[in-house]
């Protein structure tokens, strides 16, 4: 399938390009490799294949085993079957891991603009994924739905079913469901994406009736994309879920290869490292497309929630992790690009570029204009957005600063689906090379326990005296 | 004005509330004042007052003048009257500077689904800000106008009047009038906002008759959003320009003040200038709001483009810059905050919170649920986003993290007008601190040069050159 694959170019990263300080070598390169090999075959040996849908015992790396899952592709088709014909807008309430893959995908696979055409222009219903509780920003959607909410359907995504944000919106829209259409509505609006077990949301969808699709209990939210959380929400806006299947099915056997050579999340990981150890330990990713910018805004959750730890695989007390920074060109040349040449040299950039876009759009010649713009004429806003990139990524390697540039041959269901499974290997390589579990979050459990105290859930009352000893030195401090 | 006032909370960066390692002492705090003020006089002796739209003399700190500036507000507003009335679509067509400011306010400041409401529903016309030249974008921006041609206006923003995207953008859109509506129409569907007296925007404008507003030729790209280059786009969307202005005149007499104790810009300037020293230098801004999220976009520019330098105020070569980092609440505490929390203590965190929502929505009681949710019945969404604010900044600062609040007492015009001048200072302080000139952008030039290259641009030869010799190695290291 030459052609149609995702290439890392990676000479921007070596000392040839940017300089023996900031530079990698080719020998230094070839000295990492055997621990990644190792790594790679260590891996190899734990992944196992199950029934993911409800095997509840948690496996390493079981996300790899997504791609060929049948039954979890077959009951996300039966509900798109059930719902397709009767919905104008698809609403989705999850955060996190459950809203970043679905806004990566529809950005990436859908018009741009495609909740302002009319049905016949879009592939599917217009899509609104609800990833906050502004309360400003839920009214609004709530106003714009009122008068199509017998076309609505909501699509309500927690793997514990119960995360905070999500189970308030939700009581906010069956209320508005039972109010407006009835009892009887509520099934025909509401598909739940949950554990397949337990839960209060599975628990409320059995008492009710509602649709559910199961969320892999072995598979974590930030991996969970190519599961019935993020398949569900692109089928029904016609995004070809087979198809991103089979890219991610492709690379998921190019990231089992041990050769370093040949497998780009191997190599990724081991430059990615090699550079955080140095101390490079910002990694920009800057898409040069639109519709690549969210892919972007999924790796930042990956790599930030599964690399920053502060304890290692043996229990030792540590403070690491890659801070992920997303960019996007040609955008962010007149906002970070200054800071990317002239700052601190403690970044690796990440460019993705598109080698053929979908669309191009011709800058006419032929106008009289300034000689000073005149070399734009007869180009192409495709061919100025690539020379762009080329040129500004020449720019930050002639300062010494590392770039790789990954290309897409073409945005579409297989490249992106061979993308995502490519970052979610480079995590797991990247977590065996820092030494840290790259499946769990510890970190975020105080934040949760301390909104309980401040919401008033029984059993926080400690919490609650700690916050106020806190928050009563607030009024001395102030401008 | 009590309670109308953005307000700084920094309880949270005392060695009181994070420790002495990571936290600064009162003690700290008062004997870095002496040097603060000392810069604050000298900028306020610096200050002068000028003919804004037609002095071609830079000088420094000129946006300080664009709030009360009349000449310019009545130009807008002329202009403004001319097109209001025959408008459903307004495009921008800008890049950085030209951008940032205007899409920020209109996040602020109108309802967050302002595009897809009926223009009954909203208090202006559509907006599209189309700062980038994605082909696949813009000709789905161009399908979507295609039929609405006759009532959209395009507004072109370029400072230098050459600015290669937009000039790019331009020639495409004014072919398409052409095209469409024949050359007499040009007039009515394009402002320029460019150079008052030079530059090919310009020419162009003399030659063919179209509307046009001055970009200030003392006030930098990045410091003009309260120049007619945010003002326009935002009075046609219904933005209360003159409110605006008032809130950047109020706190622009409020960074006057020596007394760092009384002025916001000048404590934030301290206390992150403090931080960088001591190694924590990327800078986290974080709203919890919707509506406040592109302004720290904004943010992001003003920062990195300012203080990003190699080489300080005499000329000495250095590497120097905080990098800013957007993050949004409490969507990002499902993304970023184990990083935040677990790992490297190299953050600041500057919150923004908005103590009264606009609107608000109740989270329904009644309905029997499973216990471990109850405690969200009977609450509101904004009551939950405000509880995980501070329960988020707790748990930061029980893992010594340094955070700072700003307060939006409400979300307006007014609030918002503060907002900006009050970064706009801290980054002229922040400068001074760091013995940089925040005002220039050296490091962006070598991108260029180089797309002039790649496009074919006579007189570059030598960079086109020099960019083959890199690029030839690239076949080698490819994955």
């Amino acid at each position: 399938m030459a052609g149609q694959n995702l290439v890392i170019d990676y000479t921007g990263v070596l000392a040839d390009a940017v300089g023996p300080v900031h530079g990698l070598s080719v020998g230094e390169i070839a000295r990492a490799m055997p621990a990644v090999r190792a790594l790679i075959a260590r891996i190899e040996k734990q992944r196992r294949s199950g029934q993911l849908a409800t095997d509840t015992a948690p496996w390493p790396h079981a996300y790899r085993e997504l791609p060929t899952d049948k039954t979890l592709l077959s009951a996300v088709q039966k509900a798109v079957r059930r719902h397709r014909g009767t919905v104008d807008n698809l609403v989705v309430l999850g955060i996190g891991g459950s809203a970043l893959g679905t806004i990566a995908l529809q950005t990436a696979l859908n018009r741009p603009l495609h909740n302002l055409f009319p049905a016949g222009k879009r592939r599917g219903p217009r899509l609104f994924v609800m990833d906050n509780i502004d309360p400003v920003e839920f009214a609004d959607l709530l106003d714009c739905l009122r008068a199509q909410l017998r076309r609505t359907l909501f699509n309500v995504i927690s793997k514990s079913g119960e995360t905070a944000e999500t189970f308030a919106q939700f009581l906010v829209v069956r209320e508005l469901l039972l109010a407006r259409l009835g009892r009887q509505a509520l099934a025909r609006h509401l598909v739940v994406t949950t554990d397949p077990r337990s839960g209060p949301l599975r628990e409320l969808a059995a008492a009710e009736g509602y649709d559910t699709l199961p969320v892999p209990p072995a598979v974590g939210g930030r991996f969970s994309v190519l599961s019935p959380v993020g398949l569900f929400p692109a089928a029904m806006c016609g995004i070809r879920v087979e198809r991103l299947l089979a890219g991610a099915a492709y690379m998921s056997r190019r990231v089992a290869l041990t050769s370093v050579r040949k497998n780009p999340a191997a190599m990724l990981a081991l430059l990615l490292h090699a550079f955080y150890v140095r101390g490079k330990r910002l990694h920009v990713m800057m898409p040069y497309s639109y519709q690549l910018k969210d892919l972007a805004d999924w790796y930042r959750q990956l790599w930030a929630e599964s690399l920053g730890k502060g304890q290692d695989l043996e229990g030792r007390k540590v403070a690491v992790g890659p801070t992920p920074i997303r960019a996007l060109g040609v955008t962010d040349q007149h906002s970070q690009v200054q800071l990317y040449r002239e700052g601190p040299n403690d970044k690796v950039f990440i460019f993705l570029e598109v080698d053929k876009f979908a669309a191009d759009v011709p800058i006419p010649r032929g106008t009289k204009i300034p000689q000073s713009c005149q070399y734009l004429q007869g180009a192409s806003l495709g061919k100025l957005l690539s020379a762009e990139k080329r040129a500004t990524e020449y720019a930050l390697v002639a300062a010494q600063r590392p770039c790789l540039t990954i290309h897409f041959p073409r945005v579409d269901e297989h490249t992106v689906g061979q993308f995502i499974m490519l970052w979610e290997a480079v995590t797991t390589l990247m977590g065996g090379l820092l030494n840290v579990n790259p499946y769990d979050q510890p970190g975020v459990q105080m934040g949760k326990d301390f909104t309980y105290a401040l919401m008033g859930r029984p059993g926080y009352a400690k919490q609650l005296e700690e916050y106020r000893r806190f928050a009563r030195a607030r009024r001395r401090y102030r401008v």
